[in-house]
């Protein structure tokens, strides 16, 4: 009960704070975190895109990962869903649920990868709130960013004929999770550690989103998985979506990870993880796509085209389908 | 892991989706939840609010307490902090960390308890996330709200001579949650309700708060318990506080249970919980008392007044000072 966490918790509390304190100090619209709230002044002709993401040790990370690891997967999922909007991140609160046995000296490396990565995406702590937990660490964040009025990259608006184009590679996310439990042990070092280092880091696609505002009729995340995610599209669109599985990009590692066992083609096309951009072009702009890959520091891949209908239809090659026993992962 | 919650958990989370889905029917800004963000149009000429607190089973709360009342605390929690920055709520974001044995009929009564809350407070859900633990049930919430540009609510703007006043009544939260522990066992059985109630369901003093606006030179939520919230104040405005314990404003079930027991008088000091508010009121605005109290549909007390000095004191009587050996609690 609170009043026991009262008596016991506080001076490390203050311990706790005093490691996540320094993280707002770049933040103005922090006060400091001396407040009961953060104080934003929303930038002119903008719309505010909000997003909350929760993670759970033994769940959603291993508590073996490394600290850093850890708080810079959680900011950057979150920043990945501000990409899919277009918007460009402002900053996050954060709440933290720490259980008794982490030492303060893992918070700090937590922390400090929180810090970070506040460097590299220009962003900083606004608040939360941080708490004890007799059960495992869990985290919860909400990101907020900016994209121009009323042109926030919506899951709705892709039309029969638009071209789906994924950003990077596909399935590494999946694929280093395996590598993880160590069920790919066929594989080179080499190769298992640069899918894990994609499991571990997912690189948020902000300049790619941000260069979609006003070109892509439909953009996603791909966090449930490629079928999944297209399936959003998809359904919300009101239209079906069809994807060549030879168009599909591969990294090197995922390549020979498919060709020494098939199976994996399934978990390529419906793992989740990978937190590149899917989304919708009208085939007019095609020619776009160079320029829009140079704005957003990332490759390209034409894999299919919105048609009517509903669902999604993965083709093997010309005229035969693929089967596909489970689409992937949904959540709220 | 991902991998197995994947496999195993997919077709509850869209039960679990289903049940929550509905509390986003009536903000439009929430997309009907089917994008990756919720896109939130500023008003103009406001700032945004935003505030986050995290809840965990047994330490916040007790995991026999009632669903719908857990969701209603874990909401005004969240508007208490919006209100004590003048803020009006615009919406709010939710994570939910859900144990494996909660029944779904549980998880629907909590969604009940946020609907009945929405509606009396005007608000709705933008967004969050659902998620799986193997630990108690934990849960965080963002709570968003606007106030006139520049206008918020600050701590640290109390001026030597400045009225010291509280709403409502001090001390019910803390010795509510001693009546549950059964630590009050003299007192009458409608009277440890009454505090029980006060424990379990504040009243965010929302109006209170926006009419303070432009008035009060700074304003808190009495979270962490009156000195320990005042003592906020008296560090951002660099001054100290003087407090008159005669003046402090108890309920009748406060009254008999200090009466019957003295050593409850730092209990209702320190205990924190209350979720009224404390602000400071210049001087010469003291007339105004009677109107802010009828605009924020709650009664005030002058406590006290800020000083030069640091640090908060209570007076027992006059030129005597009250020991107080703990000063509340302090958290990030």
């Amino acid at each position: 009960m609170a009043g026991t966490e009262r008596n016991t918790a506080r001076g490390e509390f203050a311990l706790i704070d005093g490691i996540l304190k320094p993280l707002a100090a770049g933040t103005p619209a922090a006060l400091g975190l001396t407040d009961d709230a953060a104080v934003l002044t929303p930038a002119k002709g903008k719309d505010l895109v909000l997003t909350k993401d929760a993670m759970v040790a033994g769940v959603h990370f291993r508590e073996s990962d490394m600290p850093g690891d850890i708080a810079r997967k959680l900011l950057r999922v979150n920043l990945s869903d501000l990409a899919a909007m277009g918007a460009e991140p402002v900053g996050y609160l954060l709440a933290t649920f720490w259980p008794e046995a982490l030492p303060l000296s893992w918070i700090q490396e937590f922390a400090d990868g929180l810090g970070q990565d506040q460097e590299e995406f220009g962003i900083g702590l606004l608040g939360g709130d941080t708490v004890r937990t007799p059960g495992p660490l869990s985290l919860s964040l909400t990101a907020i960013g900016e994209v121009a009025k009323e042109k926030a990259l919506r899951r709705n608006g892709a039309g029969a004929g638009d071209l789906i184009v994924v950003s990077g590679t596909i399935g590494d996310g999946a694929l280093g999770l395996l590598a993880l439990q160590e069920e790919l042990a066929d594989l080179d070092p080499t190769e298992q550690e640069y899918l894990e280092d994609r499991y571990h880091l997912p690189n948020p696609r902000l300049s790619l989103g941000q260069a979609l505002v006003g070109r892509a009729t439909s953009c996603i995340d791909i966090s449930d998985g490629l079928i999944a995610d297209i399936g959003h599209i998809a359904e919300e669109s009101g239209l079906a979506a069809v994807i060549q599985w030879k168009k599909v990009p591969l990294s090197d590692a995922a390549k020979i990870a498919v060709e020494s066992d098939d199976a994996l083609v399934e978990r390529v096309l419906t793992g989740g993880d990978d937190y590149e951009l899917a989304f919708t072009l009208p085939l007019d702009q095609r020619d776009d796509l160079v320029k829009l890959a140079k704005e957003g520091g990332v490759s390209l891949a034409i894999i299919g085209e919105m048609v009517e209908g509903e669902g999604v239809r993965v083709m093997q090659e010309e005229g035969v389908e693929m089967p596909i026993s489970s689409s992937g992962w949904q959540h709220f």
